[in-house]
């Protein structure tokens, strides 16, 4: 199995302040820690749900690439992250079959974590990120 | 906290077998069940990932649920859900807080849990799910 867990589900929004409203009011969760991350040009707040987390994506700049899946889409789910111990070894295994990857080699994500994405034409439909994440 | 874990992540796809060998293939994961599940108009099959799910998701027709969401939006992710320990609770929560439900009542769903699905317009455009687990 490449990946352990997943390590979050992200959903693109306009406005993170009114989102995470909604989510402490309908299920009674708060985020546990907000950060803007200039590279992936979003601000945005984790929310632990038991080993995961909802991870709420609100884009800084229209032409970013969540702004322009707003524009596309509306709100909603985005991507999904699974988390692996060792994402150089994850992506070795991607190269081997051929996957289609956003990412060739890591790049620093949120929280400080080695992240990289899968072109989502190869996981029906879905972009993938990998995230590689110090377990226990 | 309303929910306890992230029960599963379902993926919309327009046929079970070619996403089942694509997970296979690039995150060396198998299926630990398939089923019918006619009252969604699914076929669907269950991926373990840690101690949630990816759900795969094929329609039985094009004019049920899944099936118009591929035709509008081709594949990719469809729905989370999360797991709770007690739906009845939960749902009078919601009510409580005047969410938009799709499902007053629960119902039957896959693996034969109680279930309940919130309106996307709730949480961010994000259809969600409720499935009632017993825990541990």
């Amino acid at each position: 199995m490449l990946a352990y867990n997943i390590h979050h589900v992200a959903i693109a929004v306009e406005n993170l302040d009114t989102a995470i409203a909604k989510f402490e009011l309908n299920m009674k969760v708060v985020p546990i820690s907000r950060e803007v991350v200039e590279d992936q040009g979003v601000s945005e707040a984790m929310i632990a749900v038991g080993g995961s987390f909802i991870q709420l994506l609100e884009p800084l700049t229209p032409d970013s690439s969540v702004g322009r899946f707003l524009s596309k889409n509306g709100e909603g789910l985005h991507h999904i992250a699974f988390a692996v111990h060792d994402i150089e070894q994850a992506l070795a295994h991607l190269k081997s079959t051929g996957a289609r990857l956003i990412d060739d080699e890591p790049r620093i994500g949120g929280g400080g974590h080695k992240i990289a994405f899968l072109h989502p034409k190869e996981l029906s439909g879905t972009l993938v990120e990998l995230v590689e994440v110090d377990h226990g």
